[in-house]
């Protein structure tokens, strides 16, 4: 019945289309570790930027080049020439070219309404600026992938003109037409008739490109892939402009999963639930607890009527085997031994610490309690590596903060600027605190301002720290994120917070948590200092 | 070539299995202002709950009857009655009757293989259950949905027994028989299929109910539909175990505006959005700004290829037009005239104040500038109604609080059970507030302590409010949610407070923005007492 591809192709767009996400920002750094985790992942294909448009994803791409990625080529993205331009002198091929990947994607239209009414060119203009700008790098070696915009609407507007600028792109050496759903809100019946027409009209290959503005997207991209779609073009947690791309993580689950399609060993899909939530971190977005497959809930039974099913028919409410995907069925997950974990965790850090057997147990369940109260270590590897520290005989910590005094008060000011009726008098904040910190025999108590009270603790230690540790002014608070973990809770709700560090050479990850977010704030700060103070400091 | 039903039918399931959702927890008033909200909405069917599990939905019945409701019917939800039991006899059935509705579902197997492993009994006597249950409630005049518990997994595995279990239910009476992909994996060809053989097999309605494990909910609802179903079960934003049931939203604006099929009026349509945020912010649910049609940022460009598109052609990135759900494009929202939004709240709110032109200019601009500082005011309607009360001429705050003092104070206390390396010493935190407060000519200076610095500075203040207002006795924080609003911000992030007093009689909610959380806070509790102190307080 269905026409499906012998093999289809993961492609990452993250760190381009994903990025067009409100709100979503990443740093060069976190660019280049995120492309080393996709690339662990076993995606195919990871679109770096659009070094034309963006000068910073040129340099991406400059220091890209450094990685030794060992399933991934890396893609540069690109829109095909001007109208009425010539490709030698186009500056955003130039900038395509600069970035020296194997693989560059072009982005054309392939709706005729577009290519007059936002193009502003003739039909004819169209096929030749994709036909020269796909020759341009097929020439110079480069595998091409085109990227159809608007092909849906396109297509459903006018057929043969959207099949035309798949030809063109074909004729001129793309290895694959690639089919967006540029808005989002095809339907299926749709995706599938237009990736049929697609793959009728081209001997390439053909890929598909979904967004989420109808709730569609994942399927829409499994119904192309079942009628004949080969490439699969999405992002981590489905960011994107908008409602966002469809998400290559339940794409991923569902090819392998539900259409037996392996697009990835079976030990890439046990980090599928690890590489979902590192990204989230990343970039300081909650991971969504319901999201398909790898959230936290995805796998949790409430509801009684499930729970007592589960206990007679392991099963009977889950989809799929959670392990699979690197998750686990909530109602279980007291069952599984945990410890390995812990012992894979301390391998993958390279801390070159071995535990004992009851030392690994303890940790266990000192980790199960901090979780309990807030803490995650999945994205603070420096309080992981602390917390085992902490458990072995003889670890002496660098420093303790013995007491600390947060002042914080509000001095009222007469409204100056109120019109037209008596407005709240504006007032100012200010915040003060005072520190007695243990450095070996030596007991320094500060008192520093601050720009709130957190700011205002961290001045207070540092310069009580600074007598012991003069090297610690190279420490800088690189971020520094605060989140609500249980919004139910009320004025009882628990804070969690997360600090990157950075020494000029060396970055570390800290958490804290508590009901209290100075506390909160604290605890990672300690963290920070004491990771510093344990492997970086001048001795 | 699809076969569509005339009519489709919305059944709103949020307030039973929406309720499975990790972390989601609704009170009494809450499920009663939500089933108010959607009957405006025009949802036909409101499913309340589960009262033979739940006494709590039995009170939730009782409740309900006051209501009236303009176009929808209320549900009560129940179980088939026990294997080798009496209908006359089952506590179950019995407790569905007392909640008294016009409309019965009821859920049984449809899976031959969780007949034996989980109900333990034959496959005759399951479909006696089905057909006895089914009975019990038409004979007693009402209007029964069969619930297929696993009808699609059931179907796959032995078709003429899933089959057999609708038609007892048809036979019997029930006026549709409802087919739930209660695992929530089934791909769209398996669900298209079920539907297509249901809707041949029985001669009442077909209805469907998804959960999105695969991240397939709204499309397999959709496809369901095209397959001939006429019932659609959803959840408001896609609540519900794991990983949420069907998003009732995006089913509403898929069938409206993309089916062509008028589910709800195009007034009612355009307050999807906003109904989807009020229960977002009832359940303290940050809304997902990537929902599609209603998040914020559903209809928002940040791409410049894009923006510069739209300013050529308006819907060249967007799907439907944004109106028509209540939302607005991002781009555009500055040329919006957001006066009439400000007139319709304020006879929304029934405030009875009537603003110039120039007053509702005013209270425009600081509302910009509010929302600016993280400020909603949606859900916190008392707030609103002080920031208008502010603009008019001659208003007089019923007290000011013209400075405060908070502190807060870590004491060092030696770890006890620290155990087997040396574990960070615990602590404890202490907090005290000084506020000085004046109502008239009466200046007020007070002190107390807290559970933390927010309910220090509460304490202290409303000490100081009761030699003025002794009945604010009464009023009490029903609720205190903290959200951080711009997660990238670091340590500048905003916070915002969202409050929820109660005076015994009246419920009011408040909000306050800030980079630091007590003030935000105190904001927040300033507006309840300033409103309470306005409205509620003994003269």
């Amino acid at each position: 019945m269905s026409k499906r591809a012998s093999q289809v192709l993961l492609y990452d767009t993250t760190l381009r289309d994903g990025l067009g996400m409100e709100g979503l920002a990443l740093s060069l750094e976190e660019k280049l570790a995120l492309v080393a985790k996709l690339d662990e992942l076993g995606v195919h294909y990871i679109e770096g930027g659009y070094p034309g448009s963006n000068p910073k994803d040129a340099e991406f791409f400059q220091r890209a080049r450094a990685l030794r990625l060992r399933h991934a080529r890396l893609v540069a993205f690109g829109a095909t020439r001007r109208a009425g331009g010539d490709v030698a002198t186009d500056a955003g091929l130039a900038a395509v070219l600069q970035a020296d990947t194997p693989v560059v994607t072009l982005v054309g239209k392939s709706s005729a309404a577009q290519v007059r009414d936002v193009l502003e060119t003739s039909e004819e203009e169209n096929l030749a600026m994709i036909a020269d700008s796909v020759r341009f790098f097929v020439e110079r070696g480069r595998e091409v992938v085109f990227d159809a915009e608007h092909f849906f609407d396109g297509h459903a507007d006018d057929a043969a003109y959207a099949l035309a600028t798949l030809r063109a792109a074909a004729g001129a050496g793309a290895t694959t037409v690639t089919l967006c759903d540029t808005n989002g809100g095809s339907l299926p019946d749709a995706i599938v008739h237009g990736v049929e027409a697609a793959c009728a009209a081209v001997p390439c290959a053909v890929g598909i490109h979904t967004h989420n503005d109808a709730d569609l997207a994942v399927a829409n991209t499994l119904l192309a892939v079942q009628a004949g779609a080969s490439q699969v073009q999405a992002c981590l947690n489905g960011w994107g402009e908008r409602c966002g791309n469809a998400n290559i993580v339940s794409v991923i689950a569902n090819l392998q999963l539900k259409l037996g399609i392996a697009v990835v060993s079976a030990e890439q899909l046990a980090r599928l639930t690890e590489v979902a939530h590192f990204a989230s971190e990343l970039a300081n977005l909650a991971p969504n607890p319901q999201q398909p497959y790898v959230g936290q809930s995805a796998f949790a039974h409430k509801a009684g009527l499930h729970v007592s099913a589960i206990s007679k028919a392991a099963g009977s409410y889950t989809h799929v085997d959670p392990l699979a995907v690197g998750n686990t069925e909530r109602v279980l997950v007291s069952e599984y031994s945990g410890r390995r974990n812990i012992e894979a965790k301390l391998r993958e850090q390279g801390s070159g610490i071995e535990l004992t057997d009851e030392q690994t147990r303890w940790v266990l369940d000192r980790v199960k309690a901090q979780e309990a109260r807030g803490y995650v270590y999945e994205s603070a590897e420096a309080s992981f590596e602390l917390l085992v520290r902490r458990s072995l005989p003889g670890y002496i910590a660098p420093f303790d903060l013995e007491d600390f005094l947060v002042v914080e008060r509000r001095r009222h000011q007469p409204a100056a600027d109120a019109a037209p009726g008596s407005v709240a008098a504006e007032s100012e904040m200010q915040a003060e605190a005072m520190a007695k910190v243990r450095v070996g025999e030596l007991l320094t108590q500060t008192a520093a301002d601050g720009n709130g009270p957190v700011s205002a603790l961290d001045a207070a230690v540092r310069r009580a720290l600074g007598a012991s540790f003069p090297d610690l002014e190279r420490v800088h608070l690189r971020d520094y994120k605060v989140r609500i973990i249980n919004p139910g809770g009320g004025a009882d709700a628990a804070v969690r917070v997360l600090i990157e560090s950075f020494d000029g050479v060396h970055l570390w990850r800290t958490v804290g948590a508590s009901t209290d977010v100075v506390e909160a704030s604290w605890l990672a700060l300690q963290d920070a200092y004491e990771y510093w103070a344990t492997h970086y400091r001048a001795r």
